[in-house]
């Protein structure tokens, strides 16, 4: 390990966020919300020390970063972000416990959108802005950021974005990782641009548009509407449907677009996976709740909404599916699971996992009938190498170890078990809502502070993939031992 | 494939069902039950006369049987034995339905002792006996019969055990298939004999003892009371649930006591780690669910019962856990999926599965900052090879599969998640008893004859380890396709 390369790095992540505070702060001034401005000044000051005397005190001899580096990097710069990202709500009042702030920003970096709020209406221009960015910089990754805005910082930052970065392999886009990382952010921004201008011109509100286009950017879902999306018109439903689609695509697939290789990038098998889990679900799903809505056309935006929401990891809502039949509600819970492709702002398994798992499970089949038999398996006609395959299968192991194990400890609190079961795999696939309790109409207040921390590791666990996490723990309380 | 061979093998599991169907006919006997004289001889001649033609018209060339063949096999004979081990319900008229009697005779062979039945306790002994008796016979296997009284039948009948006998990978106790078949019924009948002796002793009358020896022993479950073990004696609960441990432990181990090679019996990592799960389980819900009874000695009898009938796939009940706090209930649901022992007669994932998969995730964190580490995984201090590794966790994503797939298409019906989740997850563990309408005080009669069918499939799936089926059906298809 390169200990004084992970301070300089986690420094580097924490002065930089004194600098993203500074932008609800501006917000603040446009709407005159004088109470919110110590809110992010203070902060962005505190921020910008800790920062800085992290990045003073570390001068690292080499600047190479190796592998676990990546990783405890990656656990540390979140875990302080929203540390300190939990500061505005605080301070304006706005969020009364440190605990309920923290899990908002927590849910707000991982693109969750799970919220302790019980009316989003109340909160200032500036919160609300600030509670919003977060999504869109913890989808693509504060890390990725920071990689495209240093000049040239370290050796092998790859490390850095294979751990941030979620899917089963690291696409590099071009051999740099700063280029690949900058590209990454031109092509986010630029969707996200396009988004906002869908949104103006459908006719909601410049500032609606902002929060809801860092929304859908992030794959998070918070709003700022106390019924989610469900109050603006049948157009912007379908115009976020579509960008939530959008924004769960594998960014390597806009990439290949962007240079005109249409082929390549339509030879994309998890991309074709992924429309089609859509497509199914929405047919099933729509044919299921048709009796509950007016007419064909709004059930199948509804269903089409809903399955968009889930799926992409986002978490917006335009009805109340907790009062759907259960099948319905079957096909979500599946779909909260499943997540959204790898090397996009979504989370959960992600489709190429489920499809490299399918296509193991088809191999078996035939290895049961002839056990000499060896047979290569494919992903976009590429061979995917037997080291992938196995930690693809060991990932999923490992991801239902980590629901069950959540789901047992939460399960002291005095709820049902649909809502205990849906919280955890709702916060761990970073999804928002869940059902019965923790409902689209709901939120987490009522859980208790113990089970609010849970939630918020589970949140930053899923958001990381796991390893980050539970690695960097590790190698913390080795390096104690050796000391001793 | 060996097409005369699978008929053949086939036809001699199906006569054979006519020697088990005399059982109850003698018990009918006993007990002067003359309605049910015709209810279990018709079923024996047709079965016999059935058999008969099969092995007649097979006439094979060659006695080899393939690895296909093995899978064919299985999924054949166990879907004839319950086709005609459901007429007897349907002909001494206590089952109306032939879809609710196949049910009954799946949930029997398969040890999973879901019922149809809201009156237990009306049933004659004849069918009460031959509804425990197919535990007793699908509990260690009913082609592990057939291979341990036939002369030699077959070469390479290894490919039969490996498809009927659960666990990822078979243990050969002797290096001839015969011997290894009859040692264990050998230890299986003698282990059964001990429990039958225990119960007597303890006052439970001898049809009682019968039938709960049956129903411990498969790890079934089928019992002849409403309230299955809750009006019996605190001793008799804890010898059944002693016993229900001991039919879930690997059989290999009784073997290497049997050869009193203690010290290989006891350096079993799967043994103790289903003792562990046991242990810790135990004292979690004891706790939990003190407040619920008086003292803690009828808590953790009550926890105890509870959880090695649910880890040994069991499902008696001396109590309604439905009741319990949702803790415990959460505790239960996650034994529901572990199972028992490899080897045993319990179903499940398998305990050697998941400490297989646990040492995978290991070795994944080791990986993570080792990218080039190599490291072998040892069961029982031996090393495991790769592709038994994949295999294992392969399996287990084809397993999930299977469960989100049946949950799915279940949850047509018009109950509750939890009722339909815990449903088929007993079903397709073997286990029998849910949560909610499915609970232990409840039954399967109010689920629409569709769902009946689909259950039964899932309990031959989770019976037989999902690949028989399904490579069969795929085979059948294919030889059709070919013809056409």
């Amino acid at each position: 390990m390169n200990k004084r390369m992970i301070i300089e790095m986690t420094g580097q992540i924490v002065r930089l966020e004194s600098i993203l505070l500074l932008l609800p702060f501006i917000v603040a001034i446009i709407y005159g919300e004088q109470n919110c401005y110590i809110a992010f000044i203070a902060p962005s000051v505190i921020s910008f020390a800790v920062g800085s005397l992290m990045v003073l005190y570390a001068k690292p001899k080499s600047k190479v970063i190796y592998a676990p580096d990546g990783f405890v990097i990656t656990a540390l710069a979140w875990t302080l972000l929203s540390l300190i990202g939990a500061l505005p709500f605080v301070i304006s009042g706005e969020i009364k416990s440190y605990t309920d702030a923290f899990f908002e920003t927590v849910s707000g970096f991982t693109t969750t959108g799970a919220s302790i709020l019980n009316n989003v209406e109340v909160l200032s221009h500036a919160t609300l802005f600030w509670r919003s960015f977060t999504h869109f910089i913890g989808g693509m990754g504060v890390l990725v950021l920071l990689i495209a805005i240093l000049p040239s910082s370290s050796v092998r930052s790859i490390h850095i974005l294979r751990a941030e970065v979620p899917g089963p392999t690291m696409g590099k886009l071009v051999p740099k990782m700063r280029s690949t990382s900058m590209l990454l952010y031109i092509i986010y921004s630029g969707l996200t641009l396009l988004l906002f201008i869908f949104l103006v011109a459908g006719g909601m509100p410049v500032f609606d548009s902002i929060i809801h286009a860092f929304g859908t950017a992030g794959t998070g879902g918070f709003g700022l509407k106390s019924d989610s999306i469900g109050g603006y018109s049948p157009y912007l439903q379908w115009v976020i449907a579509i960008f939530m689609i959008l924004f769960g695509v594998n960014f390597n697939v806009y990439y290949l677009i962007l240079l005109k290789k249409f082929k390549s990038a339509i030879k994309n098998n998890e991309l074709w996976a992924y429309l089609g889990i859509i497509t199914l679900s929405t047919i099933l799903i729509t044919v299921n709740v048709s009796p509950m809505y007016n007419g064909l056309g709004e059930s199948l935006r509804q269903s089409f909404f809903q399955v968009t929401s889930i799926i992409s990891t986002t978490g917006f809502a335009t009805t109340n599916f907790d009062l759907w039949p259960v099948f319905s509600k079957t096909i979500l819970i599946l779909l909260m699971f499943s997540g959204a492709c790898a090397g996009s702002t979504g989370g959960g398994l992600k489709v190429s996992r489920l499809v490299l798992l399918y296509k193991l499970i088809k191999r078996s089949f035939k290895t049961m009938l002839h056990p000499r038999s060896v047979e290569v398996i494919k992903l976009d006609n590429k061979t995917v190498d037997e080291t992938t395959l196995q930690s693809v299968s060991v990932y999923f192991a490992l991801y239902m170890l980590c629901v069950a194990t959540f789901l047992l400890i939460i399960c002291i609190e005095p709820f049902d078990f649909l809502t205990n079961f849906s919280a955890v795999v709702s916060c761990f696939n970073n999804i928002g809502p869940g059902l019965s309790q923790v409902g689209p109409t709901c939120n987490f207040s009522e859980y208790s502070v113990f089970s609010k921390w849970l939630l918020s590791l589970a949140m930053l666990m899923g958001r990381l993939e796991i390893y980050p996490i539970i690695l960097a723990t590790q190698l913390f309380f080795s390096e104690r031992k050796s000391k001793v």
